[in-house]
């Protein structure tokens, strides 16, 4: 168990302690069930009175919310969630292994492991694959030939890296991740399909996180791209040749056909389908479920809908759709205003 | 090969044998494919043609279809699929194993391994990890340190619990179902973005049944939690710290955002997407492909569509759009009439 | 490395060569990024500038564009980009793996393994299992009982078979494939469900691609199919008792509930859900996302939306759509002109 006092805890985020600085703090915990030893965040004023009644050891706050907590151990800093998750990564650390090769695992003999890795029980390691310093391959994990993976990863059980996949340092992929698969091609002929070649590979870079059974396919030819800093849900489908910028956020479920391009910093929902040749312009944010035709350009903006669509636009036409019976009202209340006139009109002529 | 005799399967469901009680049954099978020593079920009035025409040995039937189906062996019970499905279990009682613990299992000296259970090639048990009676971890399972699993559970080839994961008793897991990843959870920074702690747990609770491939993600702080009895097909995504109840079932692909909740009894379609923090009330029922959109209350009753409605109300939109192309000609139709009634007052004045 | 001279790759696709017979060719790719001892292929006219400035040492084209690219080395075909993908088959080949049983798998003394096999590391076979000639099982497969796979399969890591199921010759699944679960049937009674018995199987035909994760479940009683030259993409969920015909192609993350049929040579979106007892005929397109209510039969043609309809249906839909704001003033301006008209007869009255 790691302890580490407030004060320590305050200097990790550049914050201030207000109180005792050698409160020492074992664990982080929400403010309800938060008790001895253990430390909470306040995330904005809404959480004041639940904050009051905590029994947190130590409450991480904005300045502005200080004042009213007093009598309370408290760590004022800029962004208080964000303080609470560097504290909750440094109270706990990932699992360290001792470096070694377990008995079971299977390492083919021109393959390079680092002096620092460690290499799980039943994990395949393939010809020419080269795994980093301090990079975890925990049970069942598969690595083809000529894989590379770099410094501090984990690799969750069963992950399978196909042949040539190129893995950056500090990548996280959760259980049975599947990395360069073929990807989806074929040509029609007289007799059936013809599998168009997918001889391409993926590139994976720095600080990426990948949830568990996502799948990236490889290019046909080429590769296919994940930014650094990306983070993607799980269950994501990544089609052939699909580019990926840096920081995208992708949530659970989501389907991107091949080709697609992703710029910096966008954000996608669950369940959002992409068509193919897609392109996403930085900073672009699409809803959950939203569906986007083939060689769509989505500019900056929040979209939504099938065919996705400006949010504004998306409920705007919602407004309009509820308000249908009401036209429907509308014009049967004309057609009888109709009838009356002309009923006026032949009593006069 | 099981065989049983139609009075003792009777017995089994508290039935009434209408014929031979003697006949010996071996397997269960369909109407139109069951033939000698086969037992099948009648559902309804709409197969009594079908049942008239079958081969089975023996058909299972509710009293008021018996008297239609004379000279033959029957089974007569209140709900026949229910009394089919126990006859199923017992006629193709699960595959046993041998107590074992396979020569190329890897099991930490410290785990818990009860004297009755199965331990398959190439599983991995963590440290302090137990499994309970009777329990079978198929091929290529890998148990996390401080997993618990109950008695009587069968887990399928590589499934994967990642450490502190709690599940009960007469569990199923499907092929690589994943329990206890990590929540998808982050915080934007100026650089990127911050990994939100994810150190809460996972509990399954018992007789719950999990399809291959979902995954359910651990907590960030608590625990997320599948209730007693409760079903979940394939390829289903939990997020962290959702609470799904008793005796629910949810259908493959659908996708929970994080901190929802599942009330007992709920039925979910597939590909059903949840915003997170939603809140489905007890008995809810809820169409395929459906969109609930973040924080939103799910009272009891039918609902269907994007975002989600009650289904009464969907059709009544779906009804009044299909009428859509009338109205315009409504509408023609009006601007027609009162140019014709301008045209007339215009004559007069 | 493979290396074939462009007369000798003509050949292989019934083509001719323009230029150099003689050019030696070792790798396949794209118009842009292709350089020496590299093929590229011409797809239409539209390409033609981009082909005229690559630097590949051989274009593909079709007779009819040759001739606006003179001084290059050629191959004629009828259908360039099928060619483009038998010469991609032929320079760059599936590896060849020796047949051999790694010391770390465990095969079933009863099962059958054809001497030409490949068996990789941590691979479990099951009793009287079937491996056919020179199939390929890659680390970590499951191959449960009585599973028979048949000959020049390749079986990617972490594929799982369940007891019984048929795969037949040149198959390829990728990793992570789950071929034989159990369906997702129950029956509801006073405390919870029953689960339906799910004691079928399933079969694979010759031919047939199926993408990582894809999950293929056993019937509940006779067999789930997937028909001869059928392809599957990532992440598909295929329900008990579904039959899916031959040369069928379904996109990723799509959705097939149970009893499904889906009949020779349809085409299928990605993301797209089907509920139970559908049937889609032979030759119809479903465009990705669409959702097919239960029991309802998809004629030939193309079909769109949710619930599908024909597309030519979905875009007046959308169109009449489009025109709701147009509609509704319109009705304002109908309103107007009544109130005008009866103040004239107000008037004259």
């Amino acid at each position: 168990m790691t302890q580490i006092t407030t004060e320590k805890l305050a200097e990790l985020v550049n914050g201030r302690v207000a109180g005792d600085g050698a409160t020492v703090i074992e664990r982080i915990a929400d403010l309800e069930h938060a008790g001895e030893s253990e430390i909470a965040y306040v995330e904005n004023e809404r959480f004041l009175d639940v904050a009051s009644a905590s029994k947190a050891a130590c409450l991480i706050v904005s300045e502005r919310l200080s004042e009213k907590l007093p009598d309370r151990t408290l760590i004022e800093v800029v962004n208080p969630k964000l303080a609470f998750s560097v504290i909750g990564a440094a109270l706990h650390p990932p699992i360290q292994r001792e470096p070694s090769i377990h008995a079971t695992a299977v390492v083919a003999e021109t393959a390079d492991i680092a002096l620092t890795a460690y290499v799980g029980p039943n994990v395949w390691v393939g010809e020419y694959a080269h795994v980093g310093a301090y990079t975890r391959l925990e049970a069942g994990v598969v690595l083809g030939a000529n894989v590379t993976v770099g410094d501090d990863c984990v690799l969750h059980p069963n992950v399978v890296l196909y042949d040539g996949v190129s893995i950056g340092s500090r990548v996280i992929l959760h259980a049975a991740v599947c990395i360069g698969a073929d990807g989806f091609g074929y040509v029609r002929h007289d007799l059936g399909y013809q599998k168009f070649p997918q001889v391409g590979t993926v590139i994976i870079e720095d600080d990426v996180e990948i949830g568990a059974h996502t799948c990236v396919d490889r290019a046909a030819l080429g590769r296919t791209r994940i930014g650094r800093g990306t983070k993607l849900d799980n269950m994501v489908h990544v089609g052939h040749n699909c580019d990926i910028g840096e920081r995208v956020v992708i949530a659970a479920q989501t389907g991107i056909s091949g080709s697609v391009v992703i710029e910096d910093d966008a954000v996608i929902g669950g369940q959002v389908g992409f068509g193919d040749h897609t392109r996403v312009q930085k900073g672009a944010i699409i809803g959950s479920k939203a569906g986007i035709l083939p060689g769509k350009i989505v500019r900056p903006g929040v979209w939504w809908g099938i065919p996705v669509q400006p949010l504004d636009q998306y409920k705007r036409m919602n407004a309009h759709m509820n308000r249908l019976p009401q036209m429907r009202e509308d014009i049967k209340h004309l057609q009888e205003q109709i009838e009356e006139l002309r009923k006026q009109l032949d009593r006069i002529t």
